[in-house]
C-alpha cells in the first residue's frame, strides 16, 4: 500500500517541496531504501538524510533551502508528523472479521460482528466485545469483562472476570489485567507478630482479604507485555485516559492512575496510591501504599518514595530512595563524594 | 446465594445486635448497597459506616452502644471476620466438575474427579491433579506434576516437570513455576574471565551447568501473576505452608523460603537463599546468593541484601542497599541531608 | 538410559580412576544414590562426597589418592566437566517429531520434519521453523518468524512478527520476543509539556511512535521466564551469541547486547543501550537510554546507569546508583557509616 508525498502532507500538516514521490514506508536514516520516509528534526541529521537511500524526508523549517533530488516535507514537528504517517500506514492493514473454529465464545457473550477472535481465546460469560477489536491467540477473557471498540488485545493476555476497558486500548502479550490484589489480614495478636508470641508458626498467620472490586481501563491506554495490574479489593483501580505502561509493571490494587501518565518499565506500586495526571515515571521505579503524586511530577529511574508520601510540583523531578527533588538529591550526592575523597 | 447475619455471626464468632439481616455481598463503605456488609476496625470511621447504605457493619465493641437501624456484629477483630465472611460467600459459587474436550490429558496422567480442567489446558505425563482443584484454560501442567486438593491454577500458567505442589494453593496467570534456575559455567580460565587473556570472544564462554532439580510448594501458598520460581539446580526450591507470593516476583534456583512469609512484588531472590519463618519482603527487594533472612525479619521496599549476608531480629527491621537495621539507615540519611544543607 | 565412568571420562576428558562404574544420573552429595554421578571442586568437600551414596565422583588432582571404592573422574575443570555429564544425558531423551493436531501451521509457513510443535501452538504466515526445533504448548510464533535449528521453545512464549532466533536458543515459559517498544511522542508544545500550558488534560497527549524495527536473537542464547524483549523502533534489537539472561528481565528497543553477555533477574534496559561483550549484569539493574557498558565491566545488583553514561574497563565492577567503581562507592559507604556514628 503506498502513498504519495501530497496526500501524506495533507495528512499531517506538512508543506511538499519537490516532486510528488511515492512512499511505501517508514525507514531510519540508516535503513532506508528507495521509496522510504526519514525524519530529522536537528539540522546537524540533515546531511546523512539527504545522503541516504530515502525518496522523502519529513523535516522543519531549516531545511526548505536545502538542495535535494529528495522530496522534503516542511512541518513544525518532525518527528510527531513522522509517527502520524506510520498511523497512516498501518491503518491499511486490516483482518477480515472472524471468529475463529477454535476459540470459545460462550452462549452469553457478545462480539461485534467487526471483531476478530483468534484460535484458543476464550469469551466468558457476558462478556463484551466492541466492533473492530481483536482477542489474540490464547487470550482468555473473563466473566462480564467489557472491552471496547478498535482495541488490540495480543496473545496470551488474561482478564480476569468484570475489567472494563475502553475504546482503542492496546494490550501486549502476556498481560494480566484485573488479577486479585495483595491483601491478606494477620490473624495473630499483635504482639505475637513481632515475633514474641507464643503461638507455633505451623498454625497459619494470614487470611486472605476479599479482592472483589474492579479495575477500569479508560481510552487509549497502551499496556506493556506481561505488566500485571490488580482489580480493587473492595474500591476500582483506575487507568486514566491516554496514560502509556511499559513491560513488566506492576499496579497494585486500588491504585489510580490519572490520565496521560507514562510508566517506564519495571516501575511498581503497591496499593491504594493516587497518580495524578501528566506525571512521568521512570524505569523501576516503586511507590509505596497510599502515596500521592501530583500533577505533572517526574520521577527518575529507579526512585522510591515512601507509603502517604505526597510529591508535588508540575514539572519537578524527583530522585532517589527515599525520592527527594532532583537539586536537593543531586547536592547529597556531591557532598557524600566530596566526604569520601577527604576521608 | 444469601446469609443471615445470624449464619455470619456464627460463622465469624461475631455478636449480632440488631435485626437478623439478610446479607448479599461485602463492600466498602463507599459502595456499600442494601444487602451488604460493610466492616469498621477504627471507631473514627464508624460514623460514615452508619451513614452509609449498608444493611450491616462488622465492627468492635467500640460500636456496641451505636443508636442505628443497621445491624451490627461484634468481633474482637473485625478486618479479620469481614475477611472469613467472604470466604463463606466464595464457598457458595461452585462450578459442575469437569475435563473440557479441548483439554489434553495424556493416559498416564490421573485427575480426580471432582476435579475441573478448563479448555486447552495440558497435563502431562504422570500428573496427577487432587480432588476440586481447578486447572485454567490454556494452563500447562508438566510430566510427573502433582497438585493437591482445592488447589486454584489460573488461567496461562506453566508447571514445569516434577514440581509438587500442596493443598490449598493459589496460582495466579501467568506464573511460571519450577523454570531453569540461572546457572552457567565459564569454560574460560580465571585469568581470562578478567578480560585480560587472549580467547577470542566469538568462542562461546559459559555452558549450562544442570538444573534437575525440583520445586516444592507447600499447602497454603498463593502465587501472584507472572511470578517465576526456579526449581532447584541438584537439590530442591522450596516455599514454605502459608507463605503469600505478589505478582512479578523472581524465585532462583535452590532457595528455601519459610512458612508464612509475606513477598511483595517485583522482589527478587538469587540463588541458594533461605528465607526464615515469618519473614516480611517490601516491593523490590532484591537478595543476593546464599544470603539467610533469619525469623521475623522485616525488609523495606526496594532493600538489597548482599550475598551471603545473614540478617537477624525478629520484628526488626532493615532498609536501604546495603541493608542496614532502619534506624541505623535513617541516621545515614539524615547526616547526609546535614552535610548536604551545609556544603 | 545409563554411561559407564568410561565413556564420560572420554566424553569430557576426565581421567578415571577405579571401576568402570555404571552412571544413572548426577546429584547433589546430599541427595545422591547409587548410581549417580557428584562434582567436587574443593578439597575441603571431597569428604562427604566419599561418605554420600554416589557411585563416582568428578573432582579434580588433589583427590587422585584418596582411598575409597567409589570411581574418580579426575579433571581439570569438575564443575565445567559435570555440567557437560549432564549434556550427555538429556542428549539421550528425545521425543518423536511430530505437528499436534491442535496446533495451526499456516499453509505459507515452513516447519522442518524433525521439528516438534505442541498442542495450541500457532505458526503464523511465512514463519519458518528449524531442525529438531521444539514449539511449546500455548506458543505464539508470528508472521515471518525465522528459528533456527535444535532451538526449544518453551510452552506459552509469544513472539511477535518478524523476529530472527538463531541455533541452539532457549526461550522459557512466558516469554515475549519482539513486542513493541515504549515510544511515544508528545503533541504539545514544549512549554505545555512542563505543565505550565492551558492545553486541556482531557487531550491525548502521546502518541505513538513507530515501532517497526526487528528483533534479532543469535545463536546460543537462553532467554529466562516471562522476560520481555522489544523490537527495534525503526532500527534493530540485537542479542549476541551465548548471551544468557535470565527470567522478569527488560530489553527496550534498539537495544544491542554483545555476545557472551550475562544478565541476571529482573534487569532492565530502556532503549538503545549498547551492552558490549562479556560483560556481567547482576539482578534489578537499571541502565538509563543510551547507556554504554563497555566490554568485560561487571555491574552489582540494583545497580543504576544514567541515561548517556559510558562504564569501562574489563573486570572493573560498578556499583550503587548513579553506578560507580565498586571501590569508590564502598569508599562512601564507608564516609557516610562513620559521619553517621559523630552525628
Amino acid at each position: 500500500m503506498k502513498r504519495t508525498a501530497g496526500e501524506i502532507g495533507k495528512a499531517v500538516e506538512a508543506r511538499v517541496i519537490g516532486d510528488d514521490a511515492e512512499i511505501s514506508g517508514l525507514a531510519s536514516i540508516a535503513n532506508a531504501a528507495p521509496g522510504d520516509l526519514v525524519f530529522v528534526e536537528e539540522e546537524k541529521h540533515l546531511g546523512s538524510a539527504l545522503g541516504s537511500k530515502a525518496s522523502a524526508i519529513i523535516t522543519a523549517k531549516f531545511a526548505e533551502n536545502a538542495k535535494t533530488q529528495k522530496t522534503l516535507l516542511i512541518s513544525e514537528n518532525p518527528r510527531l508528523a513522522f509517527a502520524r504517517v506510520a498511523g497512516l500506514f498501518s491503518e491499511a492493514v486490516g483482518r477480515t472479521p472472524e471468529i475463529h473454529s477454535a476459540a470459545v465464545v460462550l452462549p452469553s457473550a457478545s462480539v461485534a460482528n467487526t471483531a476478530i477472535v483468534d484460535p484458543w481465546a476464550f469469551i466468558g460469560e457476558n462478556a463484551a466485545i466492541g466492533h473492530r477489536t481483536s482477542i489474540g491467540a490464547g487470550s482468555v477473557i473473563g466473566s462480564g469483562v467489557v472491552i471496547g471498540e478498535n482495541c488490540k488485545i495480543y496473545p496470551r493476555v488474561t482478564i480476569y472476570p468484570g475489567t472494563n476497558i475502553g475504546d482503542r486500548v492496546v494490550v501486549h502479550a502476556g498481560a494480566v489485567l484485573g488479577s486479585d490484589g495483595f491483601g491478606y489480614v494477620s490473624n495473630r495478636p499483635a504482639a505475637d507478630r513481632t515475633g514474641e508470641g507464643a503461638r507455633p508458626h505451623t498454625v497459619l498467620a494470614y487470611e486472605k482479604f476479599p479482592q472483589i472490586g474492579q479495575l477500569i481501563i479508560e481510552d487509549d491506554v497502551e499496556i506493556g507485555a506481561n505488566t500485571t495490574i490488580d482489580r480493587g479489593a473492595l474500591e476500582t483501580t483506575r487507568i486514566g485516559r491516554g496514560t502509556k505502561i511499559d513491560n513488566l509493571v506492576h499496579i497494585g490494587h486500588n491504585c489510580r492512575i490519572g490520565e496521560n501518565v507514562i510508566i517506564a518499565a519495571q516501575a511498581g506500586f503497591s496499593g491504594s496510591i493516587v497518580i495524578e495526571d501528566n506525571v512521568v515515571i521512570g524505569g523501576q521505579v516503586g511507590v509505596g501504599e497510599h502515596a500521592r503524586i501530583q500533577e505533572g511530577v517526574m520521577l527518575g529511574g529507579q526512585a522510591g518514595v515512601l507509603p502517604k508520601k505526597v510529591l508535588r510540583g508540575k514539572g519537578v523531578a524527583f530522585w532517589g530512595t527515599p525520592a527527594k527533588p532532583l537539586r536537593e538529591y543531586l547536592r547529597s550526592l556531591a557532598a557524600l563524594a566530596k566526604l569520601a575523597r577527604k576521608d
